[in-house]
């Protein structure tokens, strides 16, 4: 039987000259673009080369327009969701996923930001509700994550991407608290894709695809420990965090080690909390997972409403146009109720998508 | 009933004063050392201060002597692993730990180094077969590494150590072949301690304790992903490496997440593997663990070759002097030759432990 899938996790393609040609004059240059660096076209922001297509990359030998139509298209991509049996979807940047949150210039990246927001409204949001395309924010400088976030929610946005990982001021970081005020205020989740902000390939030569994978991939145990750990989550009760594209077979052990942690290290522990920091995540978090048979094996250590299937779509290493049969295998044996949270319910939830009336 | 137990993890406790008074004169006001620092005593190495002896923790509240005798006494020792009902340790250092691997010196390391091995050597290896302590490898300058590890395995060890990461030259580096051919030619396992090799509490400030952790713990992950997806194993097929400290939980969602990449990045795969990167750590890898539930609950996908307890002995937040009632509750309910491999087996034959005729 088919189900009424909701891919928590997809992305668009934006137009490779959406910045070239809409940011102000003087931050045209440095914005995203493709600059071809030694014979090799190189996705730049900045003076940052954020991805170099490799001629063994499937992009770079077929070109971005081999993603199919869907990738940009609004009514292509309703007719690949329905070819998938895709109902609904949330949505992330592909260009602006790479580039944006490279970027050091607060007045850059918040008009980057603000680009792509407009372009995804425009394109997807007033399309069909069937979409639920996410607002990229500008955390370099927070009072301009929080405006975007504002903007973003007046507009329709139904949810908001920060980076895994800000170095530079990491979220423990009391600068937060407005953001995390707002978003709980607007009832916008906030969420947290694997690959951002930090570089994807920090290991070269033996191994780099493999290492970087896990790392890359892995990214997001750190962002959770910051936001249960420093008490993000106890503060604000109403605020929604989600880990995406991270697969969710890592967080059992995240979940336990934060509490051993918790508990062996006392002495050592501030804030104290009222929960232990694995209860705040089953509250208020989540991730998403393609294929993880591991994350669906310890369902007993996380619950099953912190977890949501993404497909990846368009993406080649996503499950389209195979969804339902890659879920059906991958899903088997597990009850009836799990399953229809893991793939509809906890994003139609979250993300306030109204299921068509035959889905009651 | 009891059972033999091996802690694959405990350590000793060095005299603070081994390196200020044996290294070569001119490297003393370099080695490892006590130093106060703005009122805080500091455990310095080179201009490094890489242990603040915090006063919340009991360490400092108590002094170092509050580690119970047997953290340098080999007799003490001796009586409190039968009041642990533990009958072998593989025992890691405690100072040398903290401070070895953040030399840059190859001089200072390798004189560093040396002095930690013979006097663990002549106090504890040669004490009782009970005991086997792992030689330091100073890994700065790789054919000293070599050196100290023939040296070592002429001494008598039975396991060396080398820092969970080395940043500044990576485990798929290729200046590390020789060192995995004198391993695996000398049958001594390679263990890598979690907490070496990078600071343990890159983050600060609130939830500093619970973020830390994860990330300190976790972080023989991304060892694991370079020794297998960079095909050391392979090339080596006798080498056996040992992730410490780590727990186990993570192994199976690393193992799977090594694959999946392997597989559906293969076009940016390089080396090309005969087998799964999983599979190589579960014919050549193993981690240990103290308390790790979700570790226990995924052997179905890690297997339990590869599992090891150890009790993290004299440290306060270890076992004793309650290993044995630890380990059968947390064990409750597995096979029985499973709780065997694990508690002795495995710790057994990586180790070379002769075990007492009565255990068979």
């Amino acid at each position: 039987m088919a189900r009424l899938l909701i891919s928590a996790d997809s992305h668009v393609m934006e137009p490779l000259d959406l910045w070239t040609t809409r940011l102000p004059p003087h931050l045209r240059a440095h914005g995203p673009r493709v600059e071809v660096r030694k014979d090799v076209p190189c996705l730049m922001v900045e003076d940052t080369v954020v991805r170099r297509f490799s001629t063994r990359s499937r992009t770079a030998r077929e070109g971005w327009k081999t993603f199919t139509r869907g990738a940009s298209d609004p009514e292509g991509r309703l007719r690949d969701l329905d070819a998938d049996g895709v109902w609904g979807e949330v949505i992330y940047p592909n260009v602006a996923f790479f580039c944006c949150f490279h970027i050091r210039s607060a007045e850059l990246q918040g008009a980057t930001a603000s680009l792509y927001n407009d372009w995804v409204a425009e394109r997807f949001l007033d399309a069909s509700e069937r979409f639920a395309p996410v607002a990229v924010l500008p955390v370099v400088d927070v009072a301009s994550a929080v405006a975007e976030l504002r903007r973003a929610a007046a507009r329709g946005f139904r949810a908001a991407l920060l980076p895994a990982h800000v170095d530079f001021r990491p979220y423990n970081d009391a600068a937060y608290e407005p953001l995390w005020a707002a978003a709980e205020e607007l009832g916008i989740p906030l969420t947290f894709h694997a690959g951002t902000g930090r570089t994807q390939t920090p290991a070269h030569g033996p191994g780099g695809a493999v290492i970087n994978y896990v790392v890359t991939v892995g990214g997001p145990m750190e962002t959770v420990a910051h936001l249960c750990g420093s008490g993000v989550l106890a503060r604000f009760p109403g605020l929604r965090v989600v880990m995406v594209e991270c697969g969710s077979g890592w967080l059992a052990w995240v979940l336990h080690a934060m509490d051993d942690a918790y508990r062996e290290h006392h002495m050592f522990v501030e804030p104290k909390l009222e929960l232990l920091p694995s209860e705040y995540f089953r509250r208020q978090g989540a991730v998403t997972f393609q294929h993880d048979p591991v994350g669906l094996a310890n369902i007993g250590f996380t619950g099953d409403r912190c977890l949501m299937w993404g497909s990846d779509y368009p993406h080649p290493e996503g499950t389209w146009p195979h969804s339902q049969d890659v879920l059906a295998r991958q899903l088997d044996g597990l009850p009836e109720d799990t399953i229809d949270r893991i793939v509809t319910q906890n994003a139609a939830a979250l993300y306030r998508f109204r299921l068509p009336a035959d889905a009651a």
